[in-house]
Protein backbone atom coordinates (compact mmCIF):
# COMPACT_ATOMS: atom_id res chain seq x y z
CA UNK A 1 0.00 0.00 0.00
CA UNK A 2 1.10 3.50 -0.89
CA UNK A 3 1.59 6.18 1.67
CA UNK A 4 -1.66 7.74 2.43
CA UNK A 5 -0.60 9.62 5.51
CA UNK A 6 -1.22 12.53 3.93
CA UNK A 7 -4.91 12.01 3.23
CA UNK A 8 -7.20 14.39 4.91
CA UNK A 9 -10.32 14.12 2.58
CA UNK A 10 -12.21 11.05 0.98
CA UNK A 11 -13.65 12.06 -2.14
CA UNK A 12 -16.34 9.28 -3.44
CA UNK A 13 -18.16 8.11 -6.90
CA UNK A 14 -21.18 7.33 -5.93
CA UNK A 15 -23.19 5.42 -8.70
CA UNK A 16 -22.11 2.28 -8.66
CA UNK A 17 -19.13 2.49 -5.99
CA UNK A 18 -21.77 3.28 -3.09
CA UNK A 19 -25.50 2.59 -4.43
CA UNK A 20 -26.69 -0.25 -6.16
CA UNK A 21 -28.17 2.26 -8.91
CA UNK A 22 -29.02 -0.80 -11.42
CA UNK A 23 -31.76 -2.67 -8.54
CA UNK A 24 -33.13 0.23 -7.28
CA UNK A 25 -34.20 2.33 -10.93
CA UNK A 26 -35.25 -1.04 -11.46
CA UNK A 27 -37.12 -1.54 -8.58
CA UNK A 28 -38.74 2.22 -9.11
CA UNK A 29 -39.54 1.11 -12.66
CA UNK A 30 -40.99 -1.99 -12.06
CA UNK A 31 -43.74 -0.70 -9.73
CA UNK A 32 -44.67 1.98 -12.01
CA UNK A 33 -45.22 -0.50 -14.94
CA UNK A 34 -47.45 -2.48 -12.52
CA UNK A 35 -49.66 0.37 -11.35
CA UNK A 36 -49.64 1.44 -15.36
CA UNK A 37 -50.47 -2.56 -16.76
CA UNK A 38 -47.43 -2.26 -18.72
CA UNK A 39 -44.96 -5.56 -19.41
CA UNK A 40 -41.19 -4.98 -19.47
CA UNK A 41 -38.13 -6.16 -18.26
CA UNK A 42 -37.71 -3.66 -15.42
CA UNK A 43 -33.61 -4.38 -14.86
CA UNK A 44 -33.16 -4.13 -18.83
CA UNK A 45 -35.12 -0.31 -18.54
CA UNK A 46 -32.49 0.64 -16.02
CA UNK A 47 -29.33 -0.42 -18.13
CA UNK A 48 -31.31 1.47 -21.01
CA UNK A 49 -31.46 4.66 -18.93
CA UNK A 50 -27.58 4.30 -17.63
CA UNK A 51 -26.15 3.48 -21.24
CA UNK A 52 -27.21 6.85 -21.82
CA UNK A 53 -25.38 8.77 -18.95
CA UNK A 54 -21.82 9.37 -21.06
CA UNK A 55 -23.41 10.37 -24.38
CA UNK A 56 -25.74 12.69 -22.33
CA UNK A 57 -22.87 13.90 -20.16
CA UNK A 58 -20.57 14.54 -23.28
CA UNK A 59 -23.04 16.72 -24.38
CA UNK A 60 -22.40 19.14 -21.64
CA UNK A 61 -18.73 17.83 -21.63
CA UNK A 62 -18.10 18.66 -25.23
CA UNK A 63 -19.36 22.21 -25.12
CA UNK A 64 -22.50 21.55 -27.40
CA UNK A 65 -24.75 22.52 -24.51
CA UNK A 66 -24.25 24.97 -21.50
CA UNK A 67 -24.36 24.00 -18.34
CA UNK A 68 -26.92 21.38 -17.49
CA UNK A 69 -27.66 19.00 -14.20
CA UNK A 70 -27.81 15.18 -13.99
CA UNK A 71 -31.67 15.45 -13.53
CA UNK A 72 -32.56 17.08 -16.24
CA UNK A 73 -29.91 14.77 -18.54
CA UNK A 74 -31.90 11.81 -16.77
CA UNK A 75 -35.04 13.27 -17.40
CA UNK A 76 -34.53 13.90 -21.29
CA UNK A 77 -33.20 9.95 -21.18
CA UNK A 78 -36.47 8.75 -19.91
CA UNK A 79 -38.59 10.63 -21.81
CA UNK A 80 -36.86 9.25 -24.85
CA UNK A 81 -37.39 5.82 -23.50
CA UNK A 82 -40.75 5.41 -22.05
CA UNK A 83 -42.62 4.87 -25.53
CA UNK A 84 -39.92 2.23 -26.34
CA UNK A 85 -40.92 0.62 -23.36
CA UNK A 86 -44.23 0.81 -24.09
CA UNK A 87 -45.27 3.62 -21.47
CA UNK A 88 -46.08 6.04 -24.40
CA UNK A 89 -49.10 8.76 -23.47
CA UNK A 90 -49.35 6.64 -19.69
CA UNK A 91 -47.21 9.20 -17.53
CA UNK A 92 -48.33 12.39 -16.55
CA UNK A 93 -45.47 14.77 -16.43
CA UNK A 94 -45.54 14.85 -12.76
CA UNK A 95 -45.93 11.17 -12.62
CA UNK A 96 -42.39 11.56 -15.19
CA UNK A 97 -40.46 13.89 -12.65
CA UNK A 98 -41.49 11.35 -9.77
CA UNK A 99 -39.81 8.44 -11.70
CA UNK A 100 -36.72 10.44 -12.47
CA UNK A 101 -36.18 10.93 -9.14
CA UNK A 102 -35.74 7.23 -8.75
CA UNK A 103 -32.11 7.96 -9.13
CA UNK A 104 -32.44 10.15 -5.74
CA UNK A 105 -33.60 6.93 -3.67
CA UNK A 106 -30.94 4.08 -4.59
CA UNK A 107 -29.96 1.95 -1.68
CA UNK A 108 -26.47 2.04 -0.88
CA UNK A 109 -24.62 -1.61 -1.14
CA UNK A 110 -24.53 -3.22 2.05
CA UNK A 111 -20.63 -1.99 3.34
CA UNK A 112 -21.25 1.42 2.14
CA UNK A 113 -23.13 3.22 5.22
CA UNK A 114 -20.85 1.04 8.25
CA UNK A 115 -17.37 1.78 6.45
CA UNK A 116 -18.40 5.44 5.71
CA UNK A 117 -19.37 5.79 9.12
CA UNK A 118 -15.88 4.32 10.06
CA UNK A 119 -13.81 6.52 8.03
CA UNK A 120 -15.68 9.38 8.91
CA UNK A 121 -14.12 9.42 12.56
CA UNK A 122 -10.80 10.57 10.95
CA UNK A 123 -11.55 11.80 7.57
CA UNK A 124 -13.61 14.39 5.91
CA UNK A 125 -15.51 12.30 3.35
CA UNK A 126 -17.97 14.03 0.58
CA UNK A 127 -19.70 12.89 -2.28
CA UNK A 128 -18.05 13.69 -5.74
CA UNK A 129 -20.41 12.05 -8.21
CA UNK A 130 -21.71 13.02 -11.38
CA UNK A 131 -25.26 13.30 -9.93
CA UNK A 132 -26.43 17.14 -9.31
CA UNK A 133 -26.74 18.45 -5.47
CA UNK A 134 -30.26 17.75 -4.39
CA UNK A 135 -29.79 13.93 -5.91
CA UNK A 136 -27.36 13.09 -3.64
CA UNK A 137 -28.78 15.52 -0.70
CA UNK A 138 -31.79 13.44 -0.32
CA UNK A 139 -30.04 9.96 -1.46
CA UNK A 140 -27.84 10.20 1.37
CA UNK A 141 -30.82 11.61 3.74
CA UNK A 142 -32.89 8.56 2.78
CA UNK A 143 -30.24 5.60 3.22
CA UNK A 144 -28.38 7.46 6.02
CA UNK A 145 -25.07 7.88 4.16
CA UNK A 146 -23.24 10.26 6.91
CA UNK A 147 -21.25 12.56 4.24
CA UNK A 148 -20.00 15.70 5.82
CA UNK A 149 -20.69 17.80 2.60
CA UNK A 150 -21.86 17.60 -0.75
CA UNK A 151 -19.10 18.08 -3.68
CA UNK A 152 -19.92 16.76 -7.01
CA UNK A 153 -21.05 18.08 -10.49
CA UNK A 154 -22.83 20.97 -9.61
CA UNK A 155 -20.91 22.56 -6.32
CA UNK A 156 -17.83 22.25 -9.19
CA UNK A 157 -19.85 23.10 -12.62
CA UNK A 158 -18.13 19.87 -14.39
CA UNK A 159 -18.83 16.59 -15.38
CA UNK A 160 -16.27 14.07 -14.64
CA UNK A 161 -13.63 13.52 -16.04
CA UNK A 162 -12.77 16.79 -16.93
CA UNK A 163 -9.94 17.88 -14.63
CA UNK A 164 -11.15 21.11 -13.33
CA UNK A 165 -13.48 18.93 -11.75
CA UNK A 166 -11.40 17.02 -9.15
CA UNK A 167 -8.75 20.14 -8.80
CA UNK A 168 -12.37 22.77 -8.20
CA UNK A 169 -13.49 20.05 -5.09
CA UNK A 170 -9.91 19.74 -4.02
CA UNK A 171 -9.95 23.51 -3.80
CA UNK A 172 -13.34 23.77 -2.00
CA UNK A 173 -12.04 21.64 0.71
CA UNK A 174 -8.70 23.85 1.34
CA UNK A 175 -6.50 20.90 0.59
CA UNK A 176 -3.91 20.11 -1.86
CA UNK A 177 -4.13 16.92 -4.33
CA UNK A 178 -1.87 15.24 -2.31
CA UNK A 179 -4.39 15.23 0.83
CA UNK A 180 -7.58 13.83 -1.03
CA UNK A 181 -8.37 10.77 -2.30
CA UNK A 182 -10.65 9.75 -5.06
CA UNK A 183 -12.44 6.72 -3.97
CA UNK A 184 -14.06 4.85 -7.05
CA UNK A 185 -15.33 1.06 -8.38
CA UNK A 186 -14.16 2.86 -12.05
CA UNK A 187 -10.66 2.82 -13.35
CA UNK A 188 -11.11 6.15 -15.83
CA UNK A 189 -12.22 8.10 -12.43
CA UNK A 190 -9.56 7.30 -10.39
CA UNK A 191 -7.11 8.01 -13.67
CA UNK A 192 -8.25 10.65 -14.16
CA UNK A 193 -8.01 12.07 -10.73
CA UNK A 194 -4.67 10.63 -10.30
CA UNK A 195 -3.79 12.44 -13.56
CA UNK A 196 -4.59 15.87 -11.39
CA UNK A 197 -2.53 14.41 -7.93
CA UNK A 198 -4.95 13.09 -6.06
CA UNK A 199 -4.42 9.86 -4.00
CA UNK A 200 -6.92 7.09 -5.17
CA UNK A 201 -8.91 4.22 -3.26
CA UNK A 202 -10.45 1.10 -5.89
CA UNK A 203 -13.16 -0.52 -4.08
CA UNK A 204 -14.60 -3.07 -6.94
CA UNK A 205 -18.00 -3.55 -7.77
CA UNK A 206 -18.49 -6.64 -10.61
CA UNK A 207 -21.95 -6.71 -10.13
CA UNK A 208 -23.14 -3.02 -10.80
CA UNK A 209 -24.09 -3.50 -14.63
CA UNK A 210 -25.70 -6.94 -13.60
CA UNK A 211 -23.73 -10.65 -13.62
CA UNK A 212 -22.13 -9.95 -17.07
CA UNK A 213 -20.19 -7.27 -16.52
CA UNK A 214 -17.16 -6.58 -18.21
CA UNK A 215 -16.41 -3.64 -16.87
CA UNK A 216 -13.85 -2.35 -13.95
CA UNK A 217 -13.85 -6.27 -12.87
CA UNK A 218 -10.13 -5.43 -11.37
CA UNK A 219 -7.68 -2.04 -10.67
CA UNK A 220 -6.16 -1.69 -14.20
CA UNK A 221 -4.20 1.08 -12.89
CA UNK A 222 -1.49 2.09 -9.98
CA UNK A 223 -4.04 2.64 -7.35
CA UNK A 224 -2.96 4.11 -3.94
CA UNK A 225 -5.23 1.98 -1.93
CA UNK A 226 -7.00 -1.38 -3.43
CA UNK A 227 -10.07 -2.38 -0.91
CA UNK A 228 -12.58 -5.02 -0.81
CA UNK A 229 -14.75 -3.25 -0.22
CA UNK A 230 -16.06 0.45 1.97
CA UNK A 231 -15.27 -1.60 5.30
CA UNK A 232 -11.99 -2.97 3.98
CA UNK A 233 -11.26 0.27 2.91
CA UNK A 234 -11.83 1.81 6.50
CA UNK A 235 -9.71 -0.59 8.05
CA UNK A 236 -6.98 -0.20 5.91
CA UNK A 237 -7.09 3.71 6.64
CA UNK A 238 -6.47 3.11 9.79
CA UNK A 239 -10.30 3.73 10.99
CA UNK B 1 -47.04 30.75 15.07
CA UNK B 2 -46.90 30.94 11.51
CA UNK B 3 -47.54 27.61 9.41
CA UNK B 4 -44.23 25.63 9.00
CA UNK B 5 -45.77 22.64 7.75
CA UNK B 6 -44.27 22.75 4.22
CA UNK B 7 -40.62 23.68 5.92
CA UNK B 8 -38.19 20.82 4.60
CA UNK B 9 -35.05 22.48 5.11
CA UNK B 10 -33.94 24.80 7.43
CA UNK B 11 -30.60 26.99 6.47
CA UNK B 12 -28.39 28.84 9.19
CA UNK B 13 -26.59 31.74 9.35
CA UNK B 14 -23.72 30.41 11.40
CA UNK B 15 -21.01 33.61 13.05
CA UNK B 16 -23.35 34.43 16.26
CA UNK B 17 -26.33 32.11 15.28
CA UNK B 18 -24.73 28.73 15.67
CA UNK B 19 -20.87 29.64 17.16
CA UNK B 20 -18.88 31.95 19.51
CA UNK B 21 -16.74 34.09 17.08
CA UNK B 22 -16.08 36.98 19.31
CA UNK B 23 -15.04 34.41 22.57
CA UNK B 24 -13.23 32.06 19.46
CA UNK B 25 -11.39 34.56 17.97
CA UNK B 26 -10.12 36.03 21.23
CA UNK B 27 -8.63 32.83 22.18
CA UNK B 28 -6.27 32.74 19.34
CA UNK B 29 -5.44 35.89 19.64
CA UNK B 30 -4.73 35.92 23.35
CA UNK B 31 -2.22 32.48 22.80
CA UNK B 32 -0.56 34.51 19.88
CA UNK B 33 -0.19 37.38 21.63
CA UNK B 34 1.57 35.59 24.57
CA UNK B 35 3.87 34.05 22.69
CA UNK B 36 4.98 36.85 20.83
CA UNK B 37 5.33 38.80 23.81
CA UNK B 38 2.67 41.30 22.85
CA UNK B 39 0.62 43.02 25.11
CA UNK B 40 -3.22 43.81 24.10
CA UNK B 41 -6.97 43.14 24.45
CA UNK B 42 -8.15 40.22 22.74
CA UNK B 43 -11.71 40.69 22.31
CA UNK B 44 -11.04 44.40 21.67
CA UNK B 45 -9.26 42.48 18.80
CA UNK B 46 -11.52 40.08 17.99
CA UNK B 47 -14.16 43.22 18.02
CA UNK B 48 -12.36 45.07 15.21
CA UNK B 49 -11.79 42.22 12.99
CA UNK B 50 -15.59 41.69 12.92
CA UNK B 51 -15.87 45.31 12.53
CA UNK B 52 -14.82 45.16 8.94
CA UNK B 53 -16.69 42.50 7.92
CA UNK B 54 -19.68 43.63 6.32
CA UNK B 55 -17.54 46.43 4.48
CA UNK B 56 -15.22 43.87 3.36
CA UNK B 57 -18.22 42.07 1.91
CA UNK B 58 -19.48 45.08 0.16
CA UNK B 59 -16.12 45.48 -2.27
CA UNK B 60 -17.59 42.09 -3.34
CA UNK B 61 -21.24 42.26 -3.60
CA UNK B 62 -21.02 46.42 -4.91
CA UNK B 63 -19.05 44.90 -7.93
CA UNK B 64 -15.83 46.58 -7.30
CA UNK B 65 -13.68 43.36 -6.71
CA UNK B 66 -14.51 39.80 -8.35
CA UNK B 67 -15.84 37.27 -6.50
CA UNK B 68 -13.46 36.10 -3.07
CA UNK B 69 -13.76 34.04 -0.46
CA UNK B 70 -14.37 35.19 3.21
CA UNK B 71 -10.48 33.54 3.97
CA UNK B 72 -9.08 35.85 1.98
CA UNK B 73 -11.20 38.61 3.43
CA UNK B 74 -10.49 37.91 6.71
CA UNK B 75 -6.82 37.18 6.05
CA UNK B 76 -6.87 40.95 4.11
CA UNK B 77 -8.44 43.00 7.48
CA UNK B 78 -6.31 40.89 9.90
CA UNK B 79 -2.83 42.01 7.87
CA UNK B 80 -4.03 45.57 8.21
CA UNK B 81 -4.72 45.06 12.21
CA UNK B 82 -1.57 43.50 12.97
CA UNK B 83 0.56 46.46 13.65
CA UNK B 84 -1.77 48.25 15.10
CA UNK B 85 -1.60 45.69 17.80
CA UNK B 86 1.63 45.47 18.61
CA UNK B 87 2.52 43.01 15.91
CA UNK B 88 4.67 44.41 13.25
CA UNK B 89 7.29 42.15 11.67
CA UNK B 90 6.17 39.51 14.66
CA UNK B 91 4.23 36.91 12.43
CA UNK B 92 5.49 34.98 9.65
CA UNK B 93 3.13 34.29 6.54
CA UNK B 94 2.27 30.95 7.68
CA UNK B 95 1.76 32.34 11.39
CA UNK B 96 -0.84 34.81 9.77
CA UNK B 97 -2.57 32.15 7.80
CA UNK B 98 -3.01 29.78 10.51
CA UNK B 99 -3.77 32.77 13.27
CA UNK B 100 -6.72 33.59 10.21
CA UNK B 101 -7.94 30.26 9.68
CA UNK B 102 -9.10 31.12 13.85
CA UNK B 103 -12.27 31.48 12.25
CA UNK B 104 -12.68 27.44 11.35
CA UNK B 105 -12.22 26.81 14.42
CA UNK B 106 -14.81 28.22 16.35
CA UNK B 107 -17.01 26.69 19.36
CA UNK B 108 -20.85 26.28 19.28
CA UNK B 109 -22.79 28.40 21.18
CA UNK B 110 -24.00 25.78 24.20
CA UNK B 111 -27.39 24.55 22.42
CA UNK B 112 -26.38 24.72 19.09
CA UNK B 113 -25.38 20.78 18.26
CA UNK B 114 -27.63 19.52 20.77
CA UNK B 115 -30.82 21.56 18.59
CA UNK B 116 -29.32 20.91 15.71
CA UNK B 117 -28.76 16.67 16.05
CA UNK B 118 -32.59 16.63 17.16
CA UNK B 119 -33.67 18.87 14.00
CA UNK B 120 -31.42 16.88 11.46
CA UNK B 121 -33.59 13.93 12.07
CA UNK B 122 -36.60 15.58 10.41
CA UNK B 123 -35.30 18.21 8.27
CA UNK B 124 -32.20 19.02 6.17
CA UNK B 125 -30.09 21.38 7.63
CA UNK B 126 -27.35 23.30 6.34
CA UNK B 127 -25.58 26.49 7.25
CA UNK B 128 -25.70 29.27 4.86
CA UNK B 129 -23.13 31.77 6.34
CA UNK B 130 -21.17 33.77 4.17
CA UNK B 131 -17.99 31.90 5.39
CA UNK B 132 -16.55 30.01 2.62
CA UNK B 133 -16.95 26.17 1.93
CA UNK B 134 -13.50 24.50 4.40
CA UNK B 135 -14.33 27.19 6.92
CA UNK B 136 -17.47 26.05 7.37
CA UNK B 137 -16.13 22.34 7.02
CA UNK B 138 -13.63 22.69 8.85
CA UNK B 139 -15.36 23.84 11.64
CA UNK B 140 -18.40 21.68 11.37
CA UNK B 141 -15.81 18.54 11.79
CA UNK B 142 -13.86 20.34 14.86
CA UNK B 143 -17.56 21.00 16.56
CA UNK B 144 -19.07 18.10 15.39
CA UNK B 145 -21.86 20.24 14.17
CA UNK B 146 -23.87 17.73 12.12
CA UNK B 147 -24.65 19.60 8.80
CA UNK B 148 -25.94 17.45 6.16
CA UNK B 149 -24.41 19.36 3.33
CA UNK B 150 -22.36 22.61 3.13
CA UNK B 151 -23.84 25.48 1.46
CA UNK B 152 -23.04 29.00 2.23
CA UNK B 153 -21.21 32.00 0.13
CA UNK B 154 -19.06 29.72 -1.51
CA UNK B 155 -21.36 27.53 -2.68
CA UNK B 156 -23.90 30.24 -3.97
CA UNK B 157 -20.68 32.68 -5.17
CA UNK B 158 -22.72 35.68 -3.71
CA UNK B 159 -22.87 37.23 0.10
CA UNK B 160 -25.69 37.55 1.53
CA UNK B 161 -28.10 39.74 1.59
CA UNK B 162 -27.72 39.44 -2.22
CA UNK B 163 -31.90 38.10 -3.09
CA UNK B 164 -29.70 35.59 -5.49
CA UNK B 165 -27.85 34.17 -2.02
CA UNK B 166 -31.34 33.01 -0.76
CA UNK B 167 -32.57 31.66 -3.86
CA UNK B 168 -29.60 29.76 -5.42
CA UNK B 169 -29.57 28.12 -1.78
CA UNK B 170 -32.91 27.09 -2.50
CA UNK B 171 -32.52 25.78 -5.77
CA UNK B 172 -29.60 23.59 -4.85
CA UNK B 173 -32.08 22.18 -2.57
CA UNK B 174 -34.07 21.06 -5.51
CA UNK B 175 -36.89 23.01 -3.39
CA UNK B 176 -39.24 25.98 -3.45
CA UNK B 177 -38.41 29.51 -1.03
CA UNK B 178 -41.61 28.06 0.99
CA UNK B 179 -39.77 24.86 1.96
CA UNK B 180 -36.77 26.55 3.47
CA UNK B 181 -36.63 28.23 6.45
CA UNK B 182 -33.39 30.63 7.12
CA UNK B 183 -32.64 30.93 10.96
CA UNK B 184 -30.76 33.61 12.07
CA UNK B 185 -29.65 35.62 15.01
CA UNK B 186 -29.70 39.18 12.53
CA UNK B 187 -33.20 40.59 11.55
CA UNK B 188 -31.35 41.83 8.23
CA UNK B 189 -30.75 38.21 7.54
CA UNK B 190 -33.83 37.34 8.12
CA UNK B 191 -35.84 40.40 6.47
CA UNK B 192 -33.42 39.54 2.88
CA UNK B 193 -34.59 35.62 3.11
CA UNK B 194 -38.15 36.65 3.98
CA UNK B 195 -38.26 38.92 0.58
CA UNK B 196 -37.50 36.00 -1.32
CA UNK B 197 -40.46 33.86 -0.20
CA UNK B 198 -38.38 31.73 2.53
CA UNK B 199 -39.73 31.18 5.82
CA UNK B 200 -37.77 32.56 8.68
CA UNK B 201 -36.20 31.06 12.13
CA UNK B 202 -35.16 34.22 14.81
CA UNK B 203 -33.01 32.75 17.34
CA UNK B 204 -31.50 35.66 19.54
CA UNK B 205 -27.76 36.12 20.72
CA UNK B 206 -28.08 38.86 23.03
CA UNK B 207 -23.90 38.85 23.76
CA UNK B 208 -22.74 37.68 20.74
CA UNK B 209 -21.11 41.38 20.43
CA UNK B 210 -20.51 41.29 24.06
CA UNK B 211 -22.34 42.84 26.96
CA UNK B 212 -22.56 46.43 24.91
CA UNK B 213 -24.37 44.87 21.84
CA UNK B 214 -26.88 47.31 20.83
CA UNK B 215 -28.22 45.53 17.60
CA UNK B 216 -30.37 42.60 17.01
CA UNK B 217 -31.52 42.36 21.04
CA UNK B 218 -34.90 41.15 19.71
CA UNK B 219 -37.09 40.14 16.38
CA UNK B 220 -38.41 43.03 14.26
CA UNK B 221 -40.14 41.65 11.78
CA UNK B 222 -42.67 39.04 11.32
CA UNK B 223 -40.74 35.99 11.38
CA UNK B 224 -42.67 32.60 11.35
CA UNK B 225 -40.73 31.29 14.54
CA UNK B 226 -38.97 32.89 17.23
CA UNK B 227 -37.31 30.62 19.23
CA UNK B 228 -34.96 30.97 23.10
CA UNK B 229 -31.84 29.28 20.99
CA UNK B 230 -31.72 26.00 19.00
CA UNK B 231 -33.33 23.73 21.54
CA UNK B 232 -36.36 25.41 21.78
CA UNK B 233 -36.67 25.72 17.94
CA UNK B 234 -36.20 21.75 18.17
CA UNK B 235 -39.10 21.29 19.76
CA UNK B 236 -41.25 24.40 18.36
CA UNK B 237 -40.58 22.76 14.71
CA UNK B 238 -41.37 19.40 16.63
CA UNK B 239 -38.60 17.22 16.59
Amino acid sequence: MADTSQVKALIYDVFGTCVDWRSGVAREVAAVARAKGVELDPLAFAVAWRDNYQPSMETVRSGKRPWTILDVLHRETLVGLLPKYGFAGKLSEAEIDDLNRAWHRLDPWPDTVPGLTRLKRKYIIAPHSNGNFALLLDMAKRAGIPWDCILGSETVKNYKPVPQSYLEAVRLLGLEPGNVMMVAAHNRDLRAAQAQGLRTGFVPRTYEHGPGQKTDLAPDGDWDVIARDHEDMAAQMGT
